[in-house]
């Protein structure tokens, strides 16, 4: 059977090469004589592994020493919560740039749990089709953080460039465009982002954060929850999801063979610019209703004119082997998720699709 | 190579069957042309997928229908504070019965969450050798729930009858004997168990909860905390474990096979007394610290005369094969976890070893 055309939005695409490897190691990690699922979390073998995917997050995306990474689960949903259970102190507010869903999930579950204001939103008419400027931030001077989404998988709208919150630290939920390109990390307090887009298979979230908030951090919340807690342990405080590390691990180090995040960008910059350009181009029949400035790169979003045009292009698309491609079920529309993993010939079969479709 | 004696404490050995399953359909499931952890949580293949695991569940540990099967992330050491956010209101008391360390852990959680007592414990002189008896529980009637843990890995003791709580919700951490063999799961309000011991990977927790519990729940809790939200999303509010999951399936798919939870019942009694006759008949050498009438089915747990016989014993069953049988950091000693996918085999091995040793 060839593989698939997946333009899944996550869990997504993940590279052939740390698959292979996982298939063929599953019975048999290294001469053990037991699967990776099999082996302690406190033995040799696993531990090895573990040093490693963080060692590989450290060095391909140039964290700075004074941040530590963890290798948590719960997915970024539970991370809205955990952010604010440690970050957000009594008496202080949290600032939320609100431009999608995901975001306005972080910012409810952080008013369950404390004080939290809207800084900004690009919600007008429910349309969320553009990244706010910097000029329209109303951020608190005093605020514990800035939160924000740096990509939004349902609108495929993207920050091109970080925001400026002064003394402020910020969060992010990077779920959906982590390790997409060089970034500096240390204009962050802390980053969050669910595996299953960029980085391997659901069940892990991995949190890269300012050693000196983990310090600061809130110690009257449940110890699981508490980031000083997997700080302290290398994330070992409990049984880690050792598979889906594992995993993590193999995708890291294919990203390192293929040249690591400025070898990714140049590759993911070629893909996006061959989808919107062919959708642009076809102006007659499709549409990408994000403003130009704010289109993703990780997803790219569009619809055609009539709801017919659509049903008829996504049942072709789905004939010529192309996966994942129905819009968000909160949106409708087409979506094609073109992360990491997701091979330049796929992007090149689509965009040749919308060139050609009906003509 | 062969397959390694697993002693493993959890992680631990997996049915060889679940594992080749999976390895077979690693890069392709059914003929979808890419991996189950590629494919979305939302489609019809890992659905379908999601759904058997908790029917199976339900079919194999009999499940009444008043009951939610929830899958969820953050393992057993999560639900120690996610069982109090839910289940323990303010002004009211929850019990802990104490007979090990997981079972302390689970009480530090709830008290920073709320009022929780000591029911009763067996620490004295930190041993932890024993259950205790019904007479000895000093339960409170108007108690929120009553906590036990039903198997104490680090300990090696086991409840052999689940003690009897009149109107109050039993709440079980099971995560180290969930369907070792049948249970009337109606003596429940709520059972949780890290799969990584009897049911699957780590980085899923099963949770079978009764819906009146869910229903009473908290609310004024984060939306990711509270059961009822996994409940009402048949645990697809935000993205699963689904590797996990999948293997899940197909460890309870090969343990229908093999006869369900009677036969696995008579296995594992078979193994367990394989190994205590041994360690019994060797008193010269071995003894088994645990009394006899709350030896853990599980997890057997033994020393050796001297620290010397015992690093001997443990260099020697390294070099069979024999893999996993240091003690607990905590506790040190020799412990075989001999769970549901060990195989009699193992068993035996190892028995004839402790009978043979410096003899």
């Amino acid at each position: 059977m060839a593989r698939a055309l997946n333009f899944n939005a996550g869990p997504a695409a993940l590279p052939l090469a740390a698959l292979e490897r996982a298939q063929k190691e599953l019975l048999d990690l290294g001469g053990t004589g037991m699967s990776v699922m099999e082996h302690s979390h406190r033995g040799k073998a696993y531990e090895a592994i573990h040093d490693e995917a963080i060692a590989l997050v450290k060095e391909l995306y140039g964290v700075p020493d004074n941040y530590d990474i963890l290798l948590l689960q719960g997915g970024a949903s539970q991370q809205f919560a955990v952010v604010p259970m440690n970050l957000l102190p009594a008496g202080k507010s949290a600032d939320y740039i609100l431009t999608g869903v995901w975001s306005q999930k972080a910012y409810k579950e952080a008013k369950v749990l404390g004080n939290a204001r809207v800084a900004s939103t690009t919600e007008k008419d429910k349309k969320f089709v553009r990244i706010p400027k910097q000029s329209e931030l109303d951020l608190d001077a005093n605020a514990a953080y800035v939160h924000i989404t740096t990509n939004n998988t349902i609108f495929g709208t993207q920050w091109q460039d970080i925001p400026n919150t002064g003394s402020v630290p910020l969060v992010a939920d990077m779920s959906s465009d982590i390790m997409w390109r060089p970034m500096d990390v240390s204009k962050f307090g802390l980053i969050y982002a669910g595996a299953q887009k960029n980085l391997g298979p659901s069940g892990l979230v991995v949190v890269i954060v300012k050693k000196e908030l983990v310090a600061a951090g809130r110690s009257d919340i449940p110890v699981i929850f508490q980031y000083r807690t997997h700080s302290e342990n290398n994330s070992l405080y409990n049984t880690p999801p050792t598979f889906s590390v594992y995993v993590l691990r193999n995708v890291l180090d294919e990203l390192k063979k293929a040249g690591g995040l400025s070898a990714m960008e140049k590759l993911n910059r070629e893909k996006a610019k061959l989808l919107y350009d062919a959708i642009d181009e076809r102006s007659d029949l499709f549409s990408a209703p994000v403003e130009k400035d704010s289109r993703s790169v990780m997803n790219v979003v569009f619809t055609l004119k009539t709801p017919e045009a659509e049903a008829e292009f996504l049942a072709e698309a789905q004939r010529r082997g192309m996966s994942g491609l129905k819009g968000h079920r909160s949106v409708g529309g087409v979506r094609a998720s073109i992360y990491n993993a997701v091979p330049v010939e796929a992007v090149k079969a689509l965009a040749e699709f919308v060139r050609s479709f009906k003509k």
